[in-house]
C-alpha cells in the first residue's frame, strides 16, 4: 500500500503530530510505502489568488478558467503540481488534523482549494443526459481510498445524534462527501478522538493503540457506502435523489449514503 | 446600524466583490456605519502557529493556553486584536465569500481561527452544574446578529433537500451553528446565489435586487431559532437534546433549531 499523510498541526509534538509519527512508523514497519506533506514544515500557502495560475493569468482573475487552463497546460505551481503528483502516486490518502470550529484548520482547506484544481478535483467529463461530470464516485481520484484522522476537543456526547454539536458523520459530511468522494476517493469511516482538549498523558496508550488497530486493518476497512452520482440513483440534471430510493425515515445528508 | 463585512474574494470585479460594494454603498446610502475587513487586500495570514502568541510562547506550544495567556495579557498580534475591536464595535456583521468545496476559502477559515482565540471565541464563562460555559447563545458576542451571503457554483435544485450536495440548511450548519452561534451571534438566514458558475451578465441586476432587499431589511429579519445551550433544553454537561424537545420526524441539525 502507498499512503499520503496529509498533516496539519503547527506543533510536532502534539497529540495530531505524535499520531502521524504513529501511522507512519506503524504503516512502513507493516511493509507499506508512506509520503507525508506536513502542511506547516513546508509553510504551505492557504490563499487561492492569480499568483497560483501562472504569468498569463487573466485580470480580472476568473478562477475556474484560469485554474483549468494553467493545468491543462502544467503551469500550476510547483507546490500544487508536486501534490497532485503525491495523490496520483498513493491508493490511500489519510488526513490528520485537529477539528478547529467543526472543521479542518485553514491551512488544510488551502491545500483543498488550491490541489484540488478544474480539471483536476473537479470540472472533469462531459456533461450530458446520463453523467453530470464525472464527480461523486468517478473521477480523477477514482480507485483510491482516504480517511479523516481527527482530534475533538469536546466529549464524544456533545457529537452524538443528539448532542448540541451535532452528529459527527454530519459535520464532517461536506469533508467526506463534498470534499473527497467528489473527485472519485473512496471514504473509510472516520478515525475520531474525543475529548483531546482534557487528555492526560496516561490516556495516551489507549488512543495510540486504537489508532494502530485502524491503521493495520485499513485493508479490510469497507468505505463509507455513498451514492454514485451518475448510475441511476440521481435525475439528472437536476441531481435529486429519485423518489422510493431513501430508508424508512433517513433525510438530510444521510440520504446520501446507500 | 454598525455592519462589518467580512469579505474574502481575490478578485474585486469579481460577482463576490460586486456583492460587497453593493452591500456598503446600499448601508450607508441608508444612514448606517460600515466597515469592511478585505482579507485579500490585507494579505490576511490563514494559519495558527507560534508567532500568533508572542514571545513568550511556550514550546512545545499547546495553542489553547497559549491562545488565552495572549488574550489576557493584550499581546495577541495587532491584526488579530483589529479585528476584535472591530466585531465588538459592530452590530451587524456580514460574512461574503464564495463556497468553496462546500464552505469558507481558507483566508476566511484561518480569519476565525486566529480572531476567535480562546477567552474571546471560545473558553468564555464557567462550567457548573447549570452551565457548560457561555456558548451557544450566550458570549463575547452575544447582542450582536450575522449573516452568511454566499455564492454557490450549482443549481439550487443540487443543494435541496433532496440534492445531492445536501440541504444547504445543513451545509451551512457547521458554519451558522458552530462557529456563529457559538460566541453568541445572533444568525439571520443565509443570503444564497445559486448557478453562479454559470451567471451571465444579464442575470446580475436580479441578484443586486434580491441583495438589495436583504440588506434593506435586516433590522426586520427573524434570527435563525437555534437552542440555546444554558436554558433547559440540554442535559448539562452530557449537551444532549431533552427527550420530547424535538419536533416530530425531525433528526440531525435541524434537532437544534426550535
Amino acid at each position: 500500500m502507498k499512503t499520503l499523510i496529509i498533516y496539519a498541526h503547527p506543533e510536532p509534538r502534539s497529540l495530531t503530530g505524535s499520531l502521524k509519527d504513529l501511522a507512519v512508523s506503524t504503516l512502513q514497519d507493516a511493509g507499506h510505502d508512506v509520503q507525508v506533506s506536513d502542511l506547516y514544515a513546508m509553510n504551505w500557502k492557504s490563499a487561492v489568488d492569480a499568483a497560483d495560475f501562472g504569468p498569463d493569468t487573466d485580470s480580472p482573475l476568473r478562477i475556474i478558467r484560469a485554474s483549468g487552463r494553467a493545468f491543462d497546460t502544467g503551469t500550476l505551481t510547483p507546490d500544487v503540481r508536486a501534490e497532485q503528483e503525491k495523490l496520483l502516486w498513493a491508493d490511500m490518502i489519510i488526513f490528520q488534523f485537529p477539528l478547529w470550529w467543526y472543521t479542518m484548520p485553514a491551512i488544510l482547506k488551502g491545500w483543498v482549494d488550491r490541489v484540488f484544481s478544474f480539471h483536476f478535483g473537479y470540472g472533469v467529463g462531459p456533461h450530458n443526459d446520463v453523467q453530470y461530470g464525472e464527480r461523486f464516485g468517478e473521477g480523477t481520484l477514482a480507485g483510491r481510498r482516504a480517511m479523516l484522522a481527527v482530534t475533538a476537543g469536546g466529549p464524544e456526547s456533545h457529537y452524538s445524534e443528539r448532542g448540541i454539536n451535532g452528529p459527527i458523520d454530519d459535520l464532517l459530511f461536506p469533508i467526506q462527501h463534498g470534499i473527497l468522494y467528489y473527485p472519485g476517493l473512496e471514504v473509510l469511516p472516520p478515525f475520531v478522538l474525543y475529548g483531546t482538549d482534557r487528555m492526560t498523558d496516561e490516556q495516551y496508550p489507549d488512543a495510540a493503540k486504537a489508532w494502530t488497530h485502524r491503521l493495520l486493518t485499513l485493508d479490510s476497512t469497507a468505505p463509507i457506502a455513498f451514492r454514485r452520482q451518475n448510475f441511476g440513483d440521481y435525475e439528472i440534471p437536476s441531481l435529486q435523489l429519485k423518489d422510493g430510493l431513501e430508508p424508512t425515515g433517513r433525510t438530510g445528508f444521510g440520504l446520501h449514503v446507500n
